[in-house]
């Protein structure tokens, strides 16, 4: 999926949400828990639910591996739930040294035909650009998260006194473009936001910590807004389990409709021109 | 494991090496190819082979996940091969916040029954402490990698002139005990071994890059060893590919006894009085 294509979904949709599937089988709805297969038939109401609000899905595969042996099955099928219209990301973290990024590479986007990947910046540029020789495809590189621990080395300042978040966008906007580069900056980070747009004014945000993690949406869309709205906002928990009885994926479908609706007044508001 | 089990199996096998698998189905052996799982007959072999010279095994995730649905049971039958005498380390450099690095815990810890697990330490302490929960496993953090992008990050300096690599591993001491953190340190990093030996005078040491990679055995084993030695050396491409013909088990279990024989001296020279 091009920039073109994501930003035209968005514009159609009037959506820049992303709904995170973390299926936690300790939370699955009991009416589910009868089924064959009680994650799929979780993600599948989730998804059918969901599909007219927003234009990604990004399932965590710590969700998935944590089911065991069946968990990469469980991933697969999932992944084919997902309509075409919609980007797949596959939030799973990776980071390693050329040979092994080219083996995730090809697990993600060959084998499972994910459209991006999360991958993590520690290890330095050749960890990172072997993701980005596939083409079409996207990686999705950790700038600033929206955890506590985000304090620990990412808001650090190195010497000369950027944050150590900084140096790493800087860094990699000169490995990759905006057409195969995106970058998580978290909703509950505010004012960072800002200034990574500066720093990356066309490169596509994923952000999460919307919801349950107590960032605003409408600071993220005036902040972080660019020409191509630049912006996929997550939401996991707060769609995912709206409702744990039999109407759990209706209460999703509200819970992202909701967000679209909020969504679609920022579109107006804040997209720049181009 | 503990950390003293772990030294006591050093001692008896007169050996501090960890073989990496990383199979990579484009680098087979010929012979193994016509096999029902070409991958596991592979793995039994070099695992049968190399036992008795190695105190673990660290299977690569990637070159599981590259197999696609069928990688994850593969991973699962990896392990199984590996004796209850031997440190299986899940090189998956994972790391997420809390609620999804426990599910990440549970994935490697319960389910699949390694004892440790590589986790990368951009995301800070909550992205690590979730792995440190779990009773007998261990946390083996990336501190300095062996690969040229190590330069763009982890050499790099921070406000007070401690590269970031200091801060990750001075940072983490604080979080976790030598009997269930690790540190990852490249065999390429020379004297940077040194100087966190001084740092974390009692963490094992993960050390990827020796063969390969080209990094130095005796400078490893001179420069990091302690009173419990202290370190794991690893090595995959140099075993696993030592030879491509029928003779790979055997060419294998040659270099790890090259690699043991080795180590038997240094353990001699360097092992620190406790």
């Amino acid at each position: 999926m091009t920039r073109n294509q994501l930003f035209s979904f968005i514009k159609s949709k009037e959506s820049f949400l992303c709904v995170g599937l973390d299926p936690d089988l300790a939370r699955l709805p009991e009416s589910v828990r009868s089924e064959e297969e009680p994650v799929l038939a979780f993600l599948e109401g989730i998804i059918n639910a969901t599909k007219d609000y927003c234009v990604a899905y990004k399932p965590n595969l710590a969700f998935f591996e944590a089911l065991g042996e069946k968990g990469w099955e469980i991933f697969a099928k999932t992944v084919q739930l997902i309509p075409d219209t919609h980007m797949i990301i596959a939030d799973a973290k990776r980071g390693d040294i050329g040979n092994t990024a080219r083996k995730y590479a090809q697990a993600f986007f060959d084998e499972f035909g994910c459209d991006a990947l999360t991958v993590a910046p520690y290890m330095g540029h050749d960890s990172v650009t072997p993701f980005l020789e596939s083409e079409g495809k996207w990686t999705v590189l950790l700038g600033l998260t929206s955890n506590p621990g985000s304090q620990d080395f990412q808001h650090r300042r190195m010497a000369g006194g950027v944050p150590l978040y900084e140096l790493v966008v800087r860094e990699a906007t000169t490995w990759g473009t905006p057409d195969q580069l995106m970058f998580v900056v978290g909703a509950t980070q505010g004012d960072s936001i800002q200034h990574l747009r500066t720093l990356a004014p066309d490169y596509f945000f994923l952000v999460p910590g919307v919801g349950a993690q107590g960032g605003d949406l409408e600071t993220v869309a005036r902040l972080g807004m660019n020409d191509h709205c630049g912006l996929l906002v997550n939401a996991s928990r707060s769609i995912l389990y709206a409702s744990s009885g039999e109407d759990f994926a209706d209460a999703a479908g509200q819970e992202a409709k909701r967000l679209q609706q909020e969504m679609k007044i920022y579109l107006g508001e804040y997209l720049l021109e181009s």
